[in-house]
């Protein structure tokens, strides 16, 4: 299973793409790639918006997942940063759905939790064990594209504790 | 000059042509068409996004506008609804941005000034003058293609103020 995350933002927008081996016993997860589109201040709100769709609709095309993960719609900031951080997420699942992939979203103390093991880890701590968990010598940067790598894993986690509890086909019981 | 005039809403979202005849010296607004973009409920936030953009696009396409007038962002509302409401925008901007036309963003306020004469006036009076300035029998339907059509008749006002400001080749002083 390839997962593509992605950790919107006004000015930087990460991405991650991670790959589960899912017929090993264990299953481990692979860092396929990851990257960041940085948003030029110089540039008006709908050439920012048109960046972040080519880029993340090319790297979509490029890297094929099977599904794409986002952080959810979180309310702790203020509406004109809600309003500005929805036209990046809008844009954002619209390349997902213009590729028709399927489109899984998780609250950032679900990810935490997923990565961490503890929904109110701190962020150095989530970055840690990314690298930790994906086998990387340093802690990915920019911290955008750890955070969206952070997200897929979240995604495979999720995927893989739902596939234990539903009954395999033919499986012994 | 032909202008498309786009009211973003998270269920509706309405839009309206307006064409001004620059050739006159008092200028005609023609409304060339409008209408509404209504997402359903069942389908999901990317699925809407999607039917947002696809129509959009659909509609600049076959009118060709010279420009796009869209509401600016104002920050009444709370953190939720402007993170959703600005998803629909980035599409709609997206939308604008890939059909390389210019757009141009009127404050609530300043809209309702330029086509009633008055910041403060009320959703009706608004849509009553909008039937006016068109040569329209009724209000136009639904009310979210009618604030289309004012934002775009905002633009039209605007560049008509502006081109009397600026000096024209060649005229007599």
């Amino acid at each position: 299973m390839r997962v593509f995350g992605i950790d919107c933002g006004t000015e930087i927008t990460g991405f991650g793409i991670v790959e589960s081996d899912d017929n090993q016993r264990e299953p481990r997860l692979v860092c396929i790639a990851m990257g960041a589109i940085r948003l030029k201040k110089t540039k008006t709100t709908a050439e920012r918006l048109e960046q972040v769709f080519r880029e993340l609709t090319s790297e979509l095309e490029r890297w094929r997942p099977d599904a794409v993960a986002i952080e959810g719609v979180f309310y702790s900031v203020n509406a004109k940063s809600a309003l500005k951080l929805g036209q990046v997420r809008g844009v954002a699942l619209l390349a997902a759905a213009c590729q028709k992939l399927p489109i899984a979203e998780y609250a950032p103390l679900k990810i935490k939790s997923s990565v961490v093991g503890y929904g109110l880890a701190k962020k150095e701590q989530v970055q840690f064990m990314v690298a930790r968990l994906l086998g990387l010598a340093e802690v990915p940067q920019p911290a955008d594209a750890a955070d969206a790598l952070a997200i897929a894993i979240c995604h495979i986690h999720t995927a893989q504790t739902l596939a234990l509890q539903t009954p395999v086909e033919g499986a012994t019981r």
